[in-house]
């Protein structure tokens, strides 16, 4: 086995040995009452640790299948889709994907998106949902969703509000009342610090009820029944990944110690340094002001190249991001500082980039 | 924390403590070559041990994803299910939520499909898609897959045949092109012996030219587009499992080395002790002919408490499963003799069953 690479992608992110051994307890059943209890073990410490009374789904799925739970039951005609990056993109065709008209509001990639761009948009009223990305890991714009929540649902109130948070959700703040959010989700890998395989989204009340009358919702992308299976059996409709409900329940109690504001603060000061650091180095590439609190894009002002750079930092038991996709490759990279990183942890790998470049 | 209970149930079986330990090695990203060296050996190894060519789709999911995928990518506008128990049942319902036309080919629980039955419905020459259950884990019940093939594909070759295969595929013997299907699926809880968390479905060149023509297919449904993924970048749309991917890898090597032939023969004789042993004290559900070679579903003739059973069970640590649902629960019980139990093991849970029973 070869050095271990430690995780400062935007996710899969570290997960720490001790969070990793959760997953090797012997299995239980998923039917029997002490799955029930380890599965609203969960569902309370999420609401908790994000102050929220939504449900929260965990499912067995990457996080990309909010996506399709977002175009089969949500989606009823027509969504306004806003993309400025890689991930919102994807977003938008799913669902396009799936069936159901979309309209796109396109921002440059590193530019965020308004709530009065939105507002511009809604206007038409030929909307019934609105899709926006929280964090979008290719760029490392954070738009700001508390914001356009707040000037949407005031004039919007029938518009399902959808949220792709899956690159800042658990380490960003994300607190969905307050947000006005009807469904907002991540995946395990990412600020959780867990492994990948479970997708975790806030479900309000409003999206239930305009899941209950979209027609084809399938099985597995149907909201409203798998809302339905937990509030009668509180358990999953099939089978779900139990070892890392384990891993998710024992990272969770770590992570109510921290509190949301906790964590947050941490993810912030590494942002801050990290942004200074580039700063002083190069370009951040987001617009100033929306810069991700998990993730940071660089851009490559040196012109070096960051795939030697990785090859380098590899052999000293680091792994970093290159640009994403053939727009941004080499023209940026990106570090990710999110899950359990301390500040401490993000120094080390700029200092080893400072050293193999010789800034 | 209390004994461990042993998994006699059909699904999920117990997992090795030497499997679960593989999910505790440390993570690595999804998208450098140390993934691809993974996933692309997992898909080898997959299509050794089955001997197929056709290429094995593996999900970050449940089982049940499948249904939706064959709803979403390979139903085009009208199929056959084929309905015998509870997941058959299930399978047709999902089809149908998906927005396709379902007939129901429907047999009384514990009875087995035949080939005549199929070919008398699909003379009408109504519908693109037959889906059957290998082995309905409510009931017990083994359908004649390879005999259904056979004369399905002679006479309509243009018809995909779509198998669930979730509680006998690694334990009971699957050749994909033997059986003619052109998707057949499993999840990794099962036979396999792993936790839950993947899906695993053998995917014939004639599933991927009708997806190819099926619109709305989605994205973690699309079947097309996971498999143009692969050929692409030998990786998957979105980021898997990988500590689950770990273990699969890690128990392939154990399946390759004990071959397909030699794990079927196993199961069938943990299969064959525990028929006759149901016959001496009790009597088999199944139709005669039809039985399981990886669940024993058993008739309570003598009338005791199922629930009693295991409570008394649990505190010798074991667990095996009541009757499938409000029609078979009390009436019948179930035995799980899958994965890497051996005929022993089966025996041990047998000789307590007597020893508490008094039989």
């Amino acid at each position: 086995m070869n050095l271990h690479k430690r995780l400062f992608i935007p996710g899969p992110t570290e997960v720490f040995p001790d969070v990793l051994l959760q997953q090797a307890k012997p299995l239980i059943g998923h039917r029997p009452q002490e799955f029930t209890d380890l599965f609203v073990g969960i569902v309370d410490k999420l609401q908790k640790f994000h102050g929220s009374r939504q449900w929260p789904a965990v499912i067995t799925a990457s996080g990309t299948l909010f996506m399709d739970i977002t175009g089969r039951s949500l989606v009823q005609e027509r969504a306004l889709c806003c993309v400025n990056g890689a991930f919102s993109q994807r977003y938008a065709a799913t669902i396009q994907n799936c069936g159901k008209a979309v309209d796109v509001l396109d921002v440059p990639w590193g530019q965020a998106i308004t709530p009065e761009m939105i507002l511009e948009r809604l206007s038409s009223g030929d909307y019934d949902t609105l899709v926006v990305c929280h964090n979008e890991t290719s760029t490392g714009v954070r738009n700001p969703i508390y914001d356009i929540g707040k000037a949407v649902k005031k004039e919007h109130p029938d518009i399902i509000y959808a949220i792709d948070s899956v690159s800042a959700m658990g380490g960003d703040k994300v607190e969905p009342e307050k947000i006005g959010s009807d469904l907002i989700f991540t995946s395990t890998q990412k600020c959780f610090a867990l492994p990948p395989g479970l997708a975790i989204g806030f479900v309000s009340e409003h999206a239930l009820e305009r899941a209950a009358d979209v027609p084809h919702r399938g099985r597995y992308t149907d909201l409203k029944g798998i809302y339905d299976y937990y509030q009668k059996k509180q358990q999953t409709p099939s089978t779900p990944n139990v070892s890392l409900l384990y891993a998710l329940d024992y990272q969770l109690d770590k992570m109510l110690e921290e509190t949301q504001e906790g964590r947050y603060q941490r993810h912030l000061s590494m942002a801050q340094w990290t942004r200074a650091w580039a700063n002083k180095h190069f370009e951040m590439f987001p617009e100033k002001g929306y810069e991700s609190v998990t993730v940071s894009t660089i851009k490559n002002t040196l012109g070096k190249s960051i795939a030697d750079l990785n090859k380098e930092l590899a052999t000293r038991g680091f792994m970093i991001s290159n640009g994403y996709g053939k727009q941004l490759k080499e023209k940026t990279f990106r570090i990710g500082h999110m899950g359990d990183w301390q500040l401490a942890n993000v120094q080390e790998v700029c200092w080893h980039i400072e050293d193999i470049w010789g800034l």
